[in-house]
Formats: structure tokens, C-alpha cells, sequence
């Protein structure tokens, strides 16, 4: 969660994982998660709640793990009226350190340049997700208006650090236009 | 909705669709049909969910979407206590036609028979709902018992009628498996 302030600046309000014992149930992994979502809303009633847009990946089972939980974020910030938005993970990268195609390195330690931070932000996923958080409230619609908080979700399982596409993303993309071409 | 009589009976408890405008915010989407399915989950209070487990598609886009709705109702049925559990489009298909490669005409055809209903379920997604179900009750460790009641969700754009890979499943499956050979 984070917060912007006049000229561009943005401070830390706080920052956590919400994690699930993989040997549970995937209803009652959401079920943990989606509890700790909505404590956070509750606790910061941020104006606006950041989530990766995740495209294909090469194990698809992640990606619709992934999806699930973010269906439940969307879900939760839906019922208090907080709006829900999506970024690229490029769009993310090209935000806070100037390349979409930035190392997760390089995003964690604009982050904490950025935050003024003393230490790193970790894990990565940590990093991650107030990058995404930053990204949107530095988004080009924003204007220079400041006070308003962003809380985003970066999903662990959702790969942002890859930067190049995977053979898997590759005969994905061929393998989709194939189809569109087919379906037409 | 349906229930489990004595002899394999099942009857029709209730059939619906939940549905949402495709021009709706997606967040919003999520609450609409979050919403739709709490209520249908307090009205019957089923002893178990059944929904159909998603595999790749050749509209990751539809896959995602899909993926979503299934989080929010896997989450509101986890807060209720009520048993998710996951049936393939073959086992489905095998369950209520004795085939695993049925086409859609066949699955309502045969959902028709077993419920003894007087008209078809329509559209086909209420029937294939009504599929996932029956394959619940039916299903080999449910033994002989009566009375137990099962709602199912059978996701409009998860396409379980579609019986044969499509080029782009293929060409997934393969990249799937080049990948796993490149990260051993």
C-alpha cells in the first residue's frame, strides 16, 4: 500500500505477502487469501486496488491459480466500491525504472529508491507489488494530484520478472493466431 | 441444483444462468455474478459444488475470465463451508452419456432423460450445469446414499463442448512440454 504526495512522491503505508499452505485445498487457499485481502481493504479503504494483467505462460496451472485469487481481489474491492485496475507487467517495469523489459533487480531497488527506503523490500513479489502500486498512481492519467493511496497485488505465481517470452510464449502466440485466422 | 434420490435417482432441484453484460467493468462483472451465486447458495445450501476444471484453451483471454468467475464462487462457497470439488468435461461427459467424447446435443439429451424433465434445459450451458452435477452425485466414492443435494457451475466461456484439441491446445501441450524439459 502506498500513498502519493505533491511533485511526484510516494510513500510506504505498508507492505505484505498473503500466502496459503499449498497443501490445502485451493477453495480454502482462496478462502485464506481473500480473508487477508479484505482486512487490508478494511484496514487502508485505499482509492484504487493495482493488479497485474497476466497473459499466457508456460504452465498454465499457475496461471489459473493466478486468476482465481485475482478474481477474488477483484471481487473483494467490487463490494467496498474500490476500483479495480490492470497493468502489464511491462507497463509496471517501464514505470519505475524507465525499460518494460527491466530485471527484477533493477525494479527492487528503483522501488526502494523510490519509497526512500532503507532496506530492499523482500521478497521480490513484495517489490513487485509496490512497484505496481506506484505505477499506477504515476500512470499518465493520474495528473499531479497527490493523497491518493493504491494498494496492489502482485501475485507471486505470476512471473512478472520474466522479461523475454518462453518458448511456451512463443508457440502460444503463433498457436492463438493460427486460431483467430481459423475462427474468421 | 439437483438431488440424489434412492436407485441413482436424481431430481431437478433448480437450473439458471448467471449472467453479467460483457460491456460491465470486469471487477463489477465478478460482483455480479458473485453475487447471483451467493444468493443461489443460501437459497439451497447444496452439500457440495461442483465445477468444471479448466484446461488450456485456445482463448487464453476467455481461460482467465473463466478462471475468475470460478476464484469468486470457489471463495464463496469455502466461506460457507460447502465442499468444492472439480470435474473434467470428459468424466462429465462419461458420467451422464457413458462417453468422455459426447458432443453437446448428447449431454442435454441424456440430462434430459435423467431427470425426467418434459423440456430440454437451454441453453446448452444450463444443461452441461446440470451435467457437472449429476457427475457429482454419481461419482464412484458417493456410493448409494440419497439426499444429497449438489449445485454446479458450468462456465459459459469454458466451452466444455469442445471434444478434440483444437491446433492451438496442440501446440500448447507441446510447448507445455518443452518447457518442463528446459527448467529439469
Amino acid at each position: 500500500m502506498v500513498e502519493s504526495r505533491p511533485g511526484r512522491r510516494v510513500v510506504l503505508v505498508e507492505v505484505g505477502l498473503a500466502v496459503s499452505p499449498p497443501a490445502l485445498d485451493p477453495a480454502m487457499r482462496l478462502l485464506a487469501i481473500g480473508a487477508e485481502v479484505e482486512a487490508w481493504l478494511d484496514r487502508h479503504t485505499p482509492d484504487a486496488v493495482a493488479l497485474e494483467r497476466v497473459f499466457a505462460q508456460h504452465n498454465l496451472r499457475t496461471v489459473m491459480g493466478t486468476a482465481q485469487v485475482s478474481g477474488v481481489v477483484m471481487h473483494a474491492a467490487a463490494r467496498r466500491g474500490v476500483p479495480v485496475v490492470l497493468h502489464t507487467p511491462s507497463e509496471v517495469k517501464a514505470a519505475v525504472t524507465g525499460s518494460g523489459r527491466a530485471g527484477k533487480a533493477q525494479v527492487t531497488s528503483m522501488v526502494t529508491r523510490i519509497l526512500e527506503l532503507e532496506v530492499a523490500p523482500s521478497p521480490a513479489d513484495a517489490a513487485d507489488a509496490l512497484a505496481l502500486a506506484i505505477c499506477h498512481l504515476w500512470r499518465p492519467a493520474a495528473g499531479a494530484g497527490s493523497g491518493q493511496t493504491a494498494g496492489a497485488g502482485a501475485l507471486a505465481s505470476a512471473r512478472p520478472g520474466s522479461t523475454s517470452a518462453t518458448p511456451a510464449q512463443l508457440a502460444w502466440a503463433a498457436a492463438e493466431a493460427a486460431a483467430r485466422r481459423s475462427v474468421r
